[in-house]
């Protein structure tokens, strides 16, 4: 089977790979075909997840279908993008059709989801690996980048962390608890939803943005060095779900908040003036810290005291930076 | 180094990653940000090449920079598109200094050659593989696509054919020649010259067109299949390379234009009466067969005999189709 017929046959059957008007040539020719609403920008990311380095070897290929997309599709959340479609490059080391019908049925979910049609791919053969390059749409000029927050902004996330990086140990099954705990968190990581509607909310609001892939500290490091500014964060204002406390205690769950990945929550700067409108429409926003002059981000208390940790752990995150 | 550092650091130092008017934000947010010019649409092409099975798990970094993106730039060329630009997912088993500075040299040259932009990627860890997503444009409607062929249309190839598959064995050590056989043979493979000028001269011209990865005989059961139409191809009529012809005699040089992949030469569709003025303004087309009421692809010789071949070899790509 051509990749086409391969793709075509597991991938194009669900309603959102028909294509929106957006999409005006889907798979099966040299290329895709794309338009854009006049005054619009496409907004476009590029993802690899390489089993046993971004998830294990042996998985759930729903669970696998729909993690693969959400992580690629967060990055247009970031940007406050309108979803529209997405290609997948899968790599593959042998064609195995139940295999590839429970990637598909996974997929697709999320695909449906996300509003984003599968509008073209590559399937060759090799070790298992999924590259998937994701497009939107946003207004010229409106897109949240990671270079203008100013001093003075609040430094917001758009819901729980840490709650991917508690989920880990079970996802590698290192570790069992009670369902009550264990399911909401591998719920976040192998199908975290991406932000839309927030990061659309934001357009002309905040100041800077990106979804948390490398844990709060280092995506903080990532907005305070493109926008030229220090961060601090505030230790007790870090939300924690309920699960991860149980699971791995208050100072552990702060821990995995602060250095795990995965979260694809947002984190973005906002000033003042714009937060209680927000609030009083509903939207998930929790102040963890403020924006000011200088660089790189620190940790303090509710006091405002620096707790910047100085240990290895922390050494590690400031070598991602 | 983080993945944006990485990609910065050796790929984005070449004038073409500086991006145009088309490129309104480039590596380092969480998307890039493309324009698009009034009237146009973009076109989209994903390519992965898995080290082993696309290409020599050893061989120079260089040529398989230049190659790796020339494999996908084609398909730009094929649908008639103007290149804007692409994003690199490149993973590696392990980040050598000397081999990412050769790969992105050659990738470099092939992206000033291509005049593509590159305009965002990602990183990461594992067996040795490249997908590239590349991006151009087109005006509206007149995108060159697979299904508009037409019974009588004149069946052409933009250059020789056969030489990628003439160089495998070169390529892979299986076999040594005179290096003024090798080397022609050798540049075809490592440094395809995707075909823009002739794709763009071909805009509203061509009913269809694709560019031949697969071999001639393949990739016109495409065209044949989204055009609904037969086409036949003519043997003494395919052009062959002198270095091919010394290499594998004429009856070999045959053999491997219709079925060798790898090519990337455009293959299209042409109303008669719209070849003269191609040719005129010198153009390098060559006639090699027509379009006619029917299905599939079928062989003839010079008298219009049906010498369809019905060995294996003809039913192996009867089953690629």
């Amino acid at each position: 089977m051509g990749e086409f017929e391969l793709i075509r046959h597991y991938f194009a059957a669900a309603p959102c790979a028909q294509g929106g008007e957006v999409v005006a040539l889907g798979i099966g020719d040299d290329c895709a075909l794309l338009g854009l609403p006049p005054g619009e920008q496409m907004a476009i990311s590029t993802d690899t997840l390489v089993a046993g380095v971004h998830f294990p070897a042996i998985c759930d290929p729903i669970l696998l279908g729909q993690r693969s997309l959400a992580v690629a599709a967060s990055d247009l959340a970031a940007m406050g993008a309108t979803p529209i479609g997405f290609t997948l490059a899968l790599t593959l080391p042998e064609v195995r059709a139940d295999w590839l019908q429970a990637y598909a049925r996974g997929l697709n979910q999320m695909a449906q989801a996300c509003q984003l049609s599968l509008i073209g791919g590559d399937t060759t053969r090799g070790p298992l690996s999924l590259t998937m390059t994701v497009f939107g749409r946003v207004p010229a000029g409106q897109a949240l980048t990671r270079s203008a927050a100013r001093a003075g902004d609040l430094l917001c996330v758009g819901g729980a962390l840490g709650n991917a990086a508690g989920a880990l140990p079970l996802v590698l099954g290192e570790r069992q608890v009670d369902a009550s705990i264990a399911e909401p968190l591998l719920a976040h990581y192998w199908s975290p939803q991406p932000q839309f509607a927030l990061g659309q909310a934001l357009r002309g609001k905040a100041t800077a943005a990106l979804d948390i892939s490398d844990g709060l500290l280092a995506d903080c490091g990532h907005i305070a060095k493109a926008s030229q500014l220090a961060l601090q964060v505030e230790l007790d204002r870090l939300p924690l779900s309920a699960a991860l406390q149980a699971l791995l205690g208050r100072e552990g769950a702060q821990h995995a908040a602060l250095t795990g990945g995965d979260d694809y929550v947002l984190a973005f700067t906002l000033p003042e003036v714009e937060l209680a409108p927000l609030l009083a429409a509903g939207w998930p926003i929790h102040v963890v810290g403020r924006a000011s002059i200088g660089s790189g981000v620190s940790l303090v208390n509710g006091q405002g005291q620096d707790i910047t940790p100085t240990t290895r752990g922390y050494q590690h995150f400031r070598e991602q930076l």
